[in-house]
């Protein structure tokens, strides 16, 4: 026991040192291919700047290949001491590596395609489903454990654990959606995505780090193997990304790194624990649903505004006609926010005219117009808040609700 | 064993079902997603037309993702018996399966960022061989066989078999980067990437057929695993690139094809039956070497040239200085291929002109000027032949230097 634990550090050092290579490397790439992005046409311009200089795109695809590729180079290091004896070759965790690495290479493709194609929402939702297929059939053949421990309360309805079969494989499929496009819609704003990202990270890390000595420490050390690459080749991303950006992310990144999140998750059985930390991304996506959902109207951004004078951030609008304020739902959606006091609302005659529904937009609306730069760290404030509430629910409270572990 | 094989058959009926489906959704989305790729800037202009439509590039990536989404959604099917049983769940295969899917999805990626981007050489040559990582591991681990059988003739010098241990390693990772490039090479006419590709693709599974009955079944079967979703999924990328070309299919066509021949060669321990398929491809690349390595001139393009009288193709040509012909290696090789007759060379005080040194252009020079169809015909014709000799090779004349097969 002692010998394998020993041996796991080990290869967790030479890990982080292979990742702190990558990171060098890839901070060395990125500003070197941007103009290849450029002279390709994947650029933008940056809405909340005077400058209207061309800024590439879609650069999340290069910390995504140091990713993938330090992964590669990584697999005989982790299998190497297995590779000596061959007969007792770790098959499955193996396929558990390959498996998540199909998953994340598979987000990579599709997020670079739909930046430089522009793909149609229904490809979204189905393309992530099926990129996970690999990772459940993985689950199944090495776990299939879709057992639930139900809650202290609820126990005396329930019993202690109930089998949800079948269900939990749509769960977890539907995890793998959620996450790709959850850190998609939280962003816009200079740093923001790659910035929410690193933290969810280092939380996943930390947790893993604390659960090393668990009885569940060979999924934490998987998880290890995907996240410290990930957060090393993602970490020189955030510095060219941070304010003011010299290069924009794309949904490349958005997409990998949900998908990063989804396969620790599934595959380290602490899907729950990852949720946690997605508090601000599901506050956001629900917050969001009724104009995902064309209850409210949706323009196509729902960036806000910048107001060149003060260099400031104000909320973006969106209106709502007299049609639209006729149906029911809408009517309802407005109650219920208006109650909660999430929204701000200035009617005429005519119109009505309300925030765009995003966490972005919520905070300048509590906060007052806001500089770019302290909006992002305003935001990635919270995230770090909710990740330590996270920890708070996971360790002292978890004992509450359940006797053993979440 | 026999209800095995009855299994087997069953899966493989099943298989090609599916491929079936996956060909109509394929040849549908092809024409749909056209507009969205021009949109994007993604195309060329057909250098060997009259009208300057633009034709869309990169279409390779459509086929290429059905292809992935077909092997995915089949993962459930394959395993789908032992699913049933957890225990006796065959890991080892699932792996190769993983790692195999693992390598192609690398190279789609490579590819169509390859399209976008205009990548480096440097990069084309190193990421292949990255990509083909978790195939080598997947080797060691399954097979970790290095040792080859010595021709009949050479037995007395080196006995029956040597152990080439690490070289045969190096030796697949070579043959991966070999083939993502060569039918990259052997390109630019209407329909020359995907018939050749097509071609191969099918002698390949004629092949595992015949030996499905053999003692290495299990490894053939798993090549018609990979290779009927290709080629079904490849084939209306033909239909919609044969002169005339509606779409161009990209580099990323050219590198998944290979890389997904390679993966079949690697794990399906056929390499040397996949290089007699490759005949072609291997002249053309020995042909090009001296314009690769810069020993003659080449231009950016090495293409046919087209004339719009007669509607016909030419040779094109490259022209060497004094200078370069002071060159002595350049001298050496002029002198060889002249000795050899395959090269058309005009000289007068100044310069010699001479062919560009690809296999389309020494058609051009041995059948004089062709329209651009039957051009393609023809060397699609010679890539048959090369399949008829490879069996031949294969089987009547193989028992001649080996007592055993291949």
């Amino acid at each position: 026991m002692d010998f394998i634990y020993l041996h796991t550090m080990w290869i967790l050092i030479i890990l982080t040192f292979i990742s702190s290579v990558a990171y060098f490397i890839t901070d060395e790439l990125i500003p070197k291919l941007k103009e290849l992005f450029i002279k390709a046409g994947l650029y933008g311009i940056d809405l909340c700047k005077t400058s209207k200089d061309k800024v590439p795109e879609a650069l999340g695809v290069v910390s995504g290949c140091t990713f993938l590729v330090t992964s590669f180079l990584f697999i005989p290091i982790v299998f190497g001491n297995n590779l000596m004896d061959v007969k007792s070759f770790p098959h499955s965790e193996f396929a558990e590596l390959l498996a998540a690495l199909l998953s994340i290479c598979c987000m990579l493709l599709l997020g670079f395609a739909d930046d430089v194609l522009d793909l149609r929402w229904r490809y979204k939702l189905l393309l992530p489903t099926i990129a996970s297929l690999p990772l459940l059939v993985v689950y199944y053949v090495n776990f299939n454990s879709t057992t639930i421990i139900v809650p202290i309360p609820l126990r005396q309805i329930l019993g202690t654990t109930i089998n949800i079969g079948f269900v939990y494989y749509i769960y977890m499929g539907m995890l793998a959606v959620f996450c790709t496009n959850a850190i998609n819609i939280l962003a816009g704003i200079n740093g923001l995505e790659v910035g929410q990202s690193v933290i969810i990270a280092s939380s996943v890390i930390i947790f893993n780090i604390l659960e090393l000595g668990g009885d569940q420490s060979k999924a934490h050390t998987f998880s290890l193997y995907v996240m410290i690459p990930y957060l090393f080749t993602t970490l020189p991303l955030l510095k060219h990304n941070w304010y003011p950006s010299k290069v924009f992310v794309g949904d490349t990144f958005c997409y990998v790194s949900g998908m990063t999140f989804a396969v620790v998750a599934i595959l380290g059985h602490f899907s729950k624990t990852v949720l946690l930390f997605f508090i601000p991304q599901i506050f956001n996506f629900i917050y969001s649903v009724p104009q995902l959902f064309h209850i409210i109207p949706c323009p196509r951004h729902r960036l806000p505004k910048y107001c060149a004078e003060t260099d400031l951030l104000q909320t973006s609008v969106t209106v709502l006609s007299k049609k639209d304020q006729d149906n029911l739902l809408t009517k309802f959606v407005l109650k219920i926010f208006k109650l909660l006091a999430i929204v701000n609302i200035n009617e005429n005659n005519e119109c009505i005219y309300m925030n765009n529904l995003t966490l972005i937009n919520l905070f300048l609306v509590k906060l007052g117009p806001t500089s770019e730069v302290s909006l992002t760290k305003r935001l990635l404030c919270l995230q770090i808040i909710c990740s330590c509430f996270a920890f708070l629910i996971r360790y002292p409270l978890a004992s509450y609700f359940y006797n053993i572990s979440l």
